[in-house]
């Protein structure tokens, strides 16, 4: 045991990397590959063989593949996994603006690689459905990956639809980091953030699966491009793969908004106001101090 | 970041509301429109895709939903979300009665906006559907967003229905925040109460989609009188609407009294004997000492 | 307020009860009715209308109305809402076995209410339903409130299947509140046990509808025969009722057992040597002392 | 009273083990048999009758079945319940190797056991069945207990699925248990993996069941060789049995060194790094003050 200790002890020095914003860049990119493979393997199951998944166990998976990829990369990274977290938290000023790059690109690698690894896992199951690699039609395979928009739906109302669902999932999730409003017990975090994930999914992904997650959308995109699929992904309706891609942004700018106008910016005053109460009576009692000792 | 800081500052500064009932308000009607979202979101799906939500995603949306909304406000406001709450707690005056009319009409109000997004969201959908704005029949929309009986269902039954169903949602949200009873660890009464409505869902839905909940059922059927369902939604079943928007305060005074005399005023005299005995052993000890003092 | 405050102190003062046991006893009775009408009330919305109910959601209402029957009552009689329970907690010394016959009866009168609030709530629904006030065949309503077993089931299994399922439930409510076994933090015991009876219901809930508590079954038993299903709820299936009612305890007793053998003697065991080992070295320290002061 | 509580001390010293690892592999056996119980049982219920099962229902069993079976034994044995746990815990120089036989022995122990208590309960269920002792075809009744390959699904994509599986689960198992990784509070470490096992099963089970635990196939597979389903259990599929008893192994190697190179070699280092400059300055001080001393 002594020797093998030593030797994890060597291979941990080996391999630790120093720069802080690489590490944060890898633990997101493997929190997003968690969430995307969890995710994406639900809906994998629930195509290619309908008894094995519906609706309901597609959500589960993905607001708990959200849980844990949170779990796994939060100490290091934050564990926001989605790019348009990282925007609303920059525009609040508690992230750095230089990280949502980084972020950005590592979150998309990240959901790639979880695609990937789906692909892999039902390489067999792909080949023997009927729809094997189609985009669109009754039978296709390419919504397993990334989200299409179903065929009621107009560009303008998809565009409204990754509007409110992004706005509702930054609001509650601005709710439950808020350092001023501490709705929940430590550690419960990533936890009630799958919630989250789970009730945007139950009342939101009718339309276009609530892709609310640019990363989530364009990286299993990318490789359903490249793994058989072809450019159709992207030419699809129009163009639709800018939606999810672009418009995320838009709705968490709205949705940081709201939740400031109608909850934050009063409990950060409020705290605000406690503060410099408490340091003017200390100031009244310092120079009360004061005169008595000059006295 | 120095000047953004500065920026977002300000911005804060100017929009900080200090009037504090108006600031709780806000916070209540925000948390409302959150759960008035996702709970007719998850219906919304239900109704207009068979495939994309059943009863189980209706309880579960609802029931985290309510969660999300407590969250999102209850440090600010308690998280009632619920006018009928509100005039539990101000009957066993924890919450001052000039709350009552303030927190009912803005719970409404953002219940109607919860509609009104709903409604946006899926826009082309509902156009899509068959019965678009029908209030009766197999194929109506209505229920969507407020409730209505089912066929079998006589008033003086649904009468009955609100009652019991609002009666235990009282009971057990009386004993999930009854400073004396502390069932759960601080920050989890959100959640229990989710449970409590994902319950009450799975096991009194059927006759009439348990509103139990004025300002939920009010708020979304004035949105639908206005939207294009007409005052069909106000005639429907010889003025249904009246038993959600009033048996519900009277199944909160009976959940009131059921949990005060069955577990809470036996809770609440235990700690009145105990502080009692204390402060009792104290003067004795204080009167002992002041003897001894004066020997 | 103030004329408000006083009359509710008052209010409080006068329905006080001072007895213990008679306080706890009417606890167990509001907890158990909890639990018996979210579960019942889950059943008879899959019976009377299969859209509002399935075998999933069934499950959900009896855990989950078993977390929210613990968490009104636990506080003040320790939320067993099942005899079985008590009798284990007085088989191993925790509990005094003469609270055993009063929770008993008071567990079977909150069982007895909980269903003819759910008869109640759903009478027209009764009324509406094909099979009304049948107690077998296919159209039955019986089984809305007690249990009855399969058509393929025996007496001599049913026997076993009563025994498995209780001593499951023994096992994992006997390690969740074993003093010397802390596996969760405090105030999440009624959420664990609510999983216990949600997953003993989705894995042994096929044969007789793993009623597992004397309480839950023949409370509502006789509900029904007052209610107008008659004597055959007693004297279907040759007896059976005398299954649930009195089987439970020979599993609870089975499952005392297995759970002390495997675990529960072990970890008292430490717990005690090391209490031994403290107060030894704390007698030779002591020794020690001593000897010194003499020297 | 005092009678009883000297008798079952009595009891508690004649019983108890003093052989820490016994005591711990026997901790292990009621674990594992507690998660093959209710999964299988769930399984069981979902063949036999599909009314009273589906895919979720089993993924929820086998989910909170790993919680139940982890609180029950987790104080005394850490909870493994599966070999490939054991297995990267002792890589990871956290468990002692000698541990790893015991607790595979117990754990398949555990899981025979749980597979044989099922086979007694719905013992007249499974001859009530059409296909009652069928190892493949489609009334088959051998995938209650043991896990077999889709029809889809060659030997090397099981191989991979396996693979894929174990190493989803090590990665989320290792990020909650890591010593300088706390993601989640106290004692709800079970609760964590309980969700893990079902985002598992509700992404990963549609190929071959996703046994990803060696104990939890071999030992309900042994059980069907015996209880009648015969020598048929091994020879299926060309000898399938052997993926889901070695290439979790192979899996969890796989999993370990992802976690590790991604997260777990940082938050190690940091936390060394920390420790190291705590120590430094403090050497300082010591230096300084020694120095001082020598003034």
């Amino acid at each position: 045991m002594g020797r093998q200790k030593i030797y994890l002890d060597k291979l941990a020095r080996f391999f630790q990397i120093r720069h802080l914003l690489l590490r944060q860049a890898l633990a997101e990119c493997l929190g997003t590959l968690i969430l995307v493979m969890f995710g994406c393997g639900a809906v994998a199951q629930s195509v290619l063989r309908g008894s094995h998944g519906r609706f309901l166990t597609i959500n589960f998976a993905f607001g708990f593949g959200a849980t844990l990829g949170i779990l796994v990369c939060g100490q290091v990274s934050g564990g926001h996994l989605n790019p348009a977290v990282t925007f609303s938290l920059c525009l609040l000023g508690r992230e750095r603006w230089r990280k949502f790059p980084m972020y950005f690109l590592f979150q998309t690698i990240g959901a790639f690689f979880g695609a990937a690894i789906i692909f892999g896992m039902y390489y067999d199951a792909f080949w023997d459905f009927p729809g094997c690699f189609n985009v669109t039609g009754d039978s296709s395979t390419a919504g397993v990956f990334a989200t299409y928009p179903g065929k009621h739906l107009t560009l303008v109302n998809g565009f409204f639809d990754q509007i409110i669902g992004t706005a509702a999932l930054i609001v509650c999730i601005l709710a439950i980091v808020d350092p001023y409003n501490n709705p929940i017990p430590q550690g419960l975090e990533a936890f009630t953030v799958g919630f989250v994930v789970l009730v945007i999914g139950l009342s939101m992904g009718f339309n276009s699966g609530y892709a609310v997650n640019p990363a989530r959308d364009i990286g299993p995109r990318l490789f359903t491009a490249i793994a058989g699929w072809g450019t159709d992904v992207f030419t699809a309706r129009n163009g639709w793969f800018l939606v999810p891609l672009c418009v995320p942004f838009l709705g968490a700018l709205i949705g940081t908004i709201i939740y400031q106008l109608m909850v934050g910016f009063h409990v950060e005053g409020e705290a605000r106001d406690q503060k410099k109460n408490t340091e003017e009576s200390l100031q009244l009692t310092i120079n009360a101090n004061g005169k008595e000792a000059n006295c």
